[in-house]
């Protein structure tokens, strides 16, 4: 029995593929600090939790396939807040953001159809990829200049025909960029003049270090039938284990579409949303504190790593990711000799091989995704085994 | 801006295309009875709640891409106990069936490629034929044999070059259709011979009455290769909220694709798991309580249906639903009169137009699907304002 062909060229998500080294290293006692998923150690709020046991359901049914209307209310409020006008009824609740660009790229594109985003890119976007059947074209952008946009007339040459979708995350994953407000306005512009719809991927708003502004798509006023925000509490809230997220348009008709794609699965889960809607209703002041810690998690981090001799790093702006430059040929084998056949006192490390965020891969073997979303002794102590471990690698 | 052509030919799940009027109706203040959708209004077990408020988690962090060991045991463990062989280690939970059947057809069949299943089916397996581009083939049953198979010749007329999959729910989702030891062999040997994959939707695998005997096709020790079976908690243990299913394969390359395909969307909703994992372990004697109760609900909605002038349904024998035929012309038009025209005292009745349930809907247009998921007394009502509506609708 032969697997579809589509199956046998999809290849593991980048960020997971080394899990089983990780599970047999773990099973012969050592500690492996994962810094390859953005899985933060920081405490989901209580909230969450308390809304959950005090809902006291006698039936667990199906929710509206929208979404329960309280959580698509404070979502909303939330919208609002952040200067981006939503209704609750803009608002389509899925199972993680990942459902959600699921559900955009079947609404928005064709097979075959191309997405038009920027190297590096969110590995499992390449997933959602192959999954809707589509092709995709990326504007390179590199450590050098912080993986900020190249030029507008290097972004447009990428755009054919099938071009239907242009898809970015906000800050960037995996390079933690913040786009300036002109880039935001340059894309923008650019998604007019060629017609071209805007997944804009923003589960990262928060996580913006050093006072930097954040400019989101949704707080612009002339892209209301062409824009869909992709979000998640996954990050946002701490909250990966609950698989909630939402798509988010002002554009009715497209909105009505992802409700019907929404009634073909029937609805997401009822308990994580009630949890979700009381996370989306603590006040700002809970952001003010979590992003302290992240941006306090990032100076320890970037500055431990260029400390490394031979490895560099850029100093993120947002979101918890850096991709680093490491002094060897290939971070697949690395990564996954580290799990193998290395530990400093019986503790080894997991990173993400970066080359898996990457159209044009070859160019980019040496290099890591590092999310620093432990707290700040781990993430140390992750950056000793490193630099250990590169020594002993060398050496062997 | 236009919407892709995927999504301007995708209909509306014939389950919930009504629900905009059923929304209407509750606005005006009267009560609906969801005879639409097998939504059980059984109470949850209380093991599942109890599980998931002393899960003490302080952080909710992702599963495993394949779901938590300890769901994936005590599921192993119940397919034991049905003659069913499975291991831990052959089970990917998934975000309900209907992720199940999405990770199916992606890993079975490429764009274009056809999946063979009866006519009626499940409706919203072709919402999932359109996402994942596939085109579908049905060998018809009918109400005249309890919608029981055809001949072989005929089912195997259908089979193409392009014919990938056999794609059967067993009891049947619309019909209630239990099919015979003898009628899975069947179609477990047109899959040997044609070299078909089975995707076995057993969701209903309980919901069994009259002492009728249940042929799973996990229990045939020759089709190891080609089977998959779906799964969900939401009817077995009335849980549709949670959205937790999975699939179950003993071909282990099967497996890693879904592991794979898992991994892409990273992971299942945790504290819903949690919560299955105390539902499989729960005692054979549950089933035994519930499925009294569904047969005397089955018994009820089938004598007052019949009793009814010009209704006709079959006896169902499993699931909870029932095909009817009603002495009109458009099934659509009345349910949607029903809702927005008609009530008995302030009540009345959401059903699905059987129509949507059919590969050639234009000759059933008379149907309607049942679901006999409410208590005894609301189904009595329910068939009451039917018959009082049927009145109500030819005298217009």
């Amino acid at each position: 029995m032969e697997l579809s062909k589509r199956m046998q060229s999809m290849p593991y998500s980048a960020i997971r593929k080394l899990t089983p080294y990780a599970d047999k290293a773990k099973a012969q006692g050592k500690h492996v600090y994962h810094l390859n998923i953005g899985a933060p150690d920081v405490e989901t709020p209580q909230e969450f939790f308390d809304a959950i046991n005090n809902a006291d359901l006698d039936v667990l049914s199906y929710a509206p396939a929208a979404g329960l209307m309280d959580l698509r209310e404070a979502m909303a409020d939330y919208y609002k807040a952040n200067d981006i006008p939503m209704e609750a009824s803009d608002i389509v609740i899925t199972a993680g953001g990942s459902e959600a660009l699921l559900f955009a790229l079947l609404a928005l594109t064709d097979i075959g159809d191309e997405v038009l985003t920027c190297e590096p890119y969110y590995t499992n976007y390449f997933s959602y990829f192959k999954w809707a059947a589509n092709e995709y074209v990326t504007f390179p952008t590199s450590v050098e200049n912080n993986f900020h946009l190249p030029s507008k007339e290097e972004i447009v040459s990428k755009i054919t025909d099938r071009t239907k979708v242009l898809l970015l995350s906000n800050p960037g994953n995996p390079t933690g960029t913040v786009y300036t407000k002109a880039e935001i306005r340059l894309l923008a512009d650019i998604a007019k003049e060629y017609n071209l719809y805007i997944i804009a991927d923003e589960v990262y708003r928060e996580f913006i270090f050093d006072g930097a502004e954040y400019q989101s798509f949704g707080s612009l006023d002339d892209i209301d039938d062409r824009l869909i925000i992709i979000d998640s509490i996954s990050k946002r809230y701490s909250a990966c284990g609950a698989r909630i997220g939402c798509l988010a348009t002002r554009n009715n008709e497209l909105r009505d579409a992802f409700v019907k794609l929404a009634t073909g699965r029937l609805a997401a889960p009822t308990l994580e949303m009630i949890g979700a809607a009381a996370l989306y209703r603590k006040t700002p002041e809970y952001f003010q504190e979590v992003n302290r810690e992240y941006q306090h998690r990032r100076d320890v981090m970037v500055e431990e790593l260029n400390k490394i001799e031979g490895v560099t790093c850029s100093n993120t702006a947002g979101a918890f990711y850096t991709i680093a430059d490491l002094p060897i040929e290939d971070a697949d084998h690395f990564c996954r000799w580290l799990l193998e056949e290395f530990d400093v006192d019986g503790e080894t490390l997991m990173m993400a091989p970066a080359a898996g965020f990457y159209e044009h891969s070859e160019n980019f073997r040496n290099q890591v995704r590092i999310a620093f979303v432990l707290n700040a002794e781990s993430l140390k102590k992750s950056a000793n085994i490193l630099a250990e471990g590169l020594k002993a690698y060398k050496a062997r």
